[in-house]
């Protein structure tokens, strides 16, 4: 039944060479369907194959093991988008089948706007218009020297402090714009906020730098110098730079994807609000509340995340040709709080970086002190950026990034490796629900309590 | 408020060696908590940290972009059994507390025996040393020369034969065996068929080689010989060698998180079994319980997949001190059916290829014959050891094996990438429950529609 004639010594060092390159091969190709074909030599088989075929065992880890050092999950992150995708397709379809479309957009229109007729949010983000071109006048007027340095600064102060007290004020006393249209105008001008305050400070870095070059240049590039600053305005960075890296030219198939990307979260939004919605209200079990509501939450953020800072950034950076997609970094391999902060907004985390903390080491502050200021500020902007839409004033969400560093002091003193990991994943699903849950504790009972309308729609 | 002299042009070539060197070092450091200090630079600037901070923008691919490369989502993976976790410790939770303990061991024990006091399924696994005694004596006696070659193979294919029919006779004619005890039977016998098999063919491989040398060794080691053979049958491998690799020593450390996880993931079980039942019986409307049951079922293959290929083979390897811990690759990658099917099951993916495949080839058979011959080969033991146990013969089971034949092609030939990945995901997610889907209905409709009993109990 079985030939000896297979093991018989035949031409045993020609094939030798030919055995050694299979093996490197085997170890090269892993993937695709070609594996198959050189995994297995063919033809007859000499005494090394056999040596090879009686020893078909190494010592070597499971790749689960952390000893195995192995990291490529890339299909993990794959099967968690089917099964986002596929859980999501049958709720959709069941809310749709049952409810007719949810989220229909004179609702979405009627959560920016109560007036179809005055646009509140949109005013206020048409007028900060005003605040780019006194930057943009002020710099010109500094670059030819009509101005001193030290007057300069002064108006770029009050410039920079004008557009965090403006909106905020209009906010709080205007009734007619909605907590979601305060929260994007406000936003929009936390944003400008810190692009001109970058502004200012690379432009000064400029002229101490080459102080003729800049005067002779800013002169007559002044109309460019205008396109230039609405381009900064409108690209996916927050740090100012003379020669933003451009990318070659506008790929029509990747701006489809990311186009088609953001209606399809838009969807998985729709499905998801539902369940979010059902349990955020009946507050009176917070705790069991509180593990409901974590779930659905962590989702929704995470779809945020990727529609935001994935699909939205790279669609407009692909629109602009703007090269510098680094809008974020590994933060889900994060062991560390730390870690988590520092990657996954790098718009943010490059401003904190060039324009807060390394201006505070150079005048002579600590690590600790500057980290520690670092978060004070990003706590301010939070707490800024949701007690004034909602005119309440709890310190939730200040007090939750504020919680970031004795969290982070612990995680990095006691946990290590995949724990690490863990423990910044728990934090993110469970931290912030209790922020959210607290928030809508408060706007429920001062607004909605006496309402029966509002009520019974939630 | 700012001080120019920060930027003064102090030390310029002192400081370029010490930007470059940390440089470098941000580049190598990234996790952790020193991440922070090495981004950093303190002290004064000079003029080339200057220009650094004037360009902080280069030309890069967002890292959730395929064309960036980047692979390393280990954090995913704690992500999802973060999230698992967490949603069936709720469950578990609620379901304790609603019904009590669901899984008491003494329905557990009911699964495998009817009769208490009869053990049909450990008394076959027991019968099973006969077989291994039988091959044990023909290597013995062929070791010697005491019997011919031929009547060597004939004992083995006779031994080899009742091996597969002898608990097939017994599981279909002896009432008192469960499915679940029928199934643990047969599994153990088709193992232990496969290992003899192997076996088999490596001693004659051996012989062929060495025989002088094979023959004065088997005699002084005849002893040494037995033990080596339990060895084999109890080491998580189905390919025998003469030397395996050992590792050296018992990680007691690594052998307790086996363990905890094996428990962790029998509670698991136990969660997400109810929602399993619930949806399984009601037959009604096949396409809409398939969608209900496949996520639970692709969950609970996960489980198994991890809990038996991972923690049980590594907990009984670390005992063992069997060395080769490779029982599968990272199949969660594959972009093609194939590389699934190759991938996913070590131990029995290096039998096919050692013992059915390769020698297949060398007499004389074309790639695709074979690798179909494999393919039917694994499609009548999926049969096996389902339709025995049930006392069914749907061809179900076989049918969704071969039925991957013409799926690979299909993912091979149109999906690429990252779509393939998601081709593989979807047929596990979907495939699966179609198949176990088929034979509950018809166990359903062969054994309990006419006994109110079960049909309650389930």
């Amino acid at each position: 039944m079985i030939d000896k004639d297979d093991f018989g010594p035949i031409t045993r060092n020609r094939r030798r060479a030919t055995i050694t390159s299979a093996k490197s091969e085997t170890v090269k190709v892993r993937n695709g369907a070609t594996a198959a074909a050189s995994d297995l030599t063919s033809g007859p088989k000499t005494r090394e194959s056999l040596t090879k075929a009686l020893h078909c065992h190494k010592l070597q880890e499971s790749m689960l093991s952390s000893a195995s050092g192995f990291k490529n999950y890339r299909g993990i992150l794959n099967w968690c988008v089917v099964m986002l995708v596929l859980s999501n397709a049958r709720l959709f379809l069941e809310n749709l089948l049952r409810y007719g479309i949810l989220v229909d957009p004179i609702q979405v229109v009627s959560l920016f706007l109560k007036d179809p007729y005055s646009w509140p949010a949109a005013c206020l983000v048409i007028v900060s218009n005003v605040f780019i071109f006194v930057a943009l006048y002020t710099e010109r007027k500094l670059a030819m020297g009509s101005i001193s340095e030290k007057v300069g600064l002064l108006i770029y102060i009050f410039n920079l402090t004008v557009i965090l007290c403006f909106p905020m004020v209009v906010v709080l006393k205007l009734p007619s714009i909605t907590p979601v249209g305060g929260a994007f105008a406000l936003g929009v001008y936390t944003i400008l906020f810190l692009k001109l305050y970058s502004y200012k400070d690379v432009n000064r870095w400029c002229r101490e730098r080459t102080q003729v070059k800049a005067r002779s240049l800013s002169r007559s590039l002044s109309y460019d110098r205008r396109t230039y600053m609405y381009y900064f305005v409108f690209a996916p960075t927050l740090c100012y730079e003379l020669n933003f890296p451009r990318s070659e030219s506008i790929r029509m198939g990747f701006l489809l994807r990311r186009l088609f990307e953001m209606v399809g979260n838009c969807t998985l939004f729709n499905s998801v609000k539902p369940v979010f919605i059902l349990q955020e209200m009946d507050y009176s079990r917070m705790t069991e509340r509180l593990l409901r509501l974590a779930v659905p939450n962590h989702l929704i953020w995470l779809i945020f995340f990727y529609c935001f800072f994935h699909s939205s950034m790279n669609f407009v950076a692909e629109l602009l040709r703007f090269g510098d997609r680094e809008f974020y970094r590994d933060w889900w391999n994060s062991e560390t709080i730390t870690y988590f902060w520092q990657n996954w907004n790098i718009p943010v985390h490059k401003w904190c970086l060039r324009h807060f903390y390394k201006p505070l080491l150079r005048r002579g502050a600590g690590k600790l002190l500057s980290q520690s200021a670092v978060f004070f500020a990003s706590a301010f902007f939070h707490e800024y950026l949701v007690s004034v839409p909602l005119r309440m004033f709890r310190l939730w969400a200040f007090m939750g990034m504020m919680a970031q560093l004795p969290l982070a002091w612990f995680v990095a003193r006691f946990l290590r490796g995949n724990y690490g990991n863990a423990a910044v994943w728990l934090s993110l699903i469970i931290g912030q629900p209790i922020a959210v849950l607290m928030y809508v504790h408060d706007y429920y009972v001062t607004h909605c309590q006496d309402d029966p309308t509002i009520t019974e729609a939630l």
